[in-house]
């Protein structure tokens, strides 16, 4: 997969690219990663890709001419173009596993501050990451980019994420590491007990608890198994206490 | 205001520091940000900072010890301790407004892959950006610095967020800049009136219409002046032709 971003802060993708996971993909070829800086594609002697806004207030304005002929020039019939704005849908782990089967994705970082309402019409779609207010799309276009990469074939190993939060429909089971004891408190002693086949049970139970008591929500479009079923009412009952 | 990120890939904010608000920012004095390596906390001649699950399972899980030390080591009684993990609360324009009155926080950015379920007995509470999977909370760390520092007084014009999406409780009108006619597509006319009056009620009433074909969630607890009920029924009726 490459992903383009266009942007007027190029730099600040620098150390992204160089992050371990995103660094092995982009080496091992699972992915590629280029940086466009928007303001090349001004025709202004002094490189400006601003005006101040039609109808007067305070900020500065990302002109359409200057967008529109980035985005032409660095996208082709089968380039995907997405553009990071807190007005765009919201993104989740089921847009990441979409985004993930394009071969070339277009992000443009928009200024927050305020960009011209005609560069919507050369985007296939706005995403948000949240409702709130950042200075750009940068961190948006890390975060998204992210995501998607960490989700392409070889990129990590298979089992890494197999129980991410998200990816199951639950959030996921509580995990710990040595030490077995840390200052008065314990790792479960089921997980020392060797015996897989209550690992998985109590794993599979706590991933639930924790999705009843932190997001319901997700459990309303959760296709249950009849183990988790009668582990989900165990639950019900021990929480009522 | 001083934000302290706890992180094993210190290096990912480089660039980040350099941003032009945020480099401003710190600058001026506003916000002092401090990248401390988790890394450097590890007893281990090796460094190391995790360790296989107990229980068995793939990934690596990172230790209680070494982050609670490194957390020790780094906070006072004064310090708002933030975990970054998908299973957290929800983050939003509203809890950036709550964390901005902070003196100091302190931001612990996860391994995705896994740490140990005693860390967050060491955290004041935890966010989430989003429902969706990312290589570790770096991201969304600067997610949120960005978020709190812009709104940090002197941080930024006062007038440039005032009318950002989400800050007025509606999404952002639409805003245009020259040229005036791009390839057809041309600025409202009632932008290049110079009518003050006009030019208000317009993006007013854009606002609200954005928000009601966008996002109507946003309107359930928006409270209406009367000005604004009127153009509300105004679009309602539109938007039905």
């Amino acid at each position: 997969m490459k992903i383009k971003i266009l942007t007027l802060f190029p730099d600040m993708f620098n150390e992204f690219k160089n992050e371990s996971i995103i660094k092995r993909a982009i080496e091992k070829g699972v992915c590629e990663i280029e940086c466009i800086d928007i303001r090349e594609y001004s025709l202004d002697k002094h490189k400006h890709v601003d005006d101040t806004p039609c109808g007067g207030g305070a900020g500065m304005v990302l002109a359409v001419d200057v967008v529109a002929r980035c985005i032409r020039a660095n996208t082709s019939d089968s380039s995907h173009i997405i553009m990071m704005t807190p007005q765009g849908e919201k993104y989740n782990q089921k847009k990441a596993e979409e985004l993930k089967n394009y071969d070339e994705i277009v992000i443009l970082c928009g200024h927050y501050e305020g960009f011209d309402e005609r560069i919507r019409t050369f985007v296939d779609e706005e995403i948000s990451i949240g409702d709130f207010v950042l200075t750009g799309g940068e961190i948006p276009a890390m975060a998204i980019s992210d995501s998607i990469i960490r989700l392409l074939d070889n990129a990590i190993k298979e089992e890494s994420h197999e129980d991410d939060s998200f990816s199951t429909g639950l959030l996921e089971y509580p995990q710990y590491t040595r030490p077995i004891d840390f200052e008065g408190m314990k790792v479960p002693d089921v997980l020392l007990s060797g015996n897989h086949k209550n690992i998985n049970t109590f794993r599979k139970k706590e991933a639930l608890r924790r999705t009843y008591l932190k997001r319901p929500d997700l459990l309303d479009n959760y296709n249950f198994t009849k183990e988790e079923k009668k582990l989900f009412e165990e639950i019900l009952e021990e929480e009522k206490k």
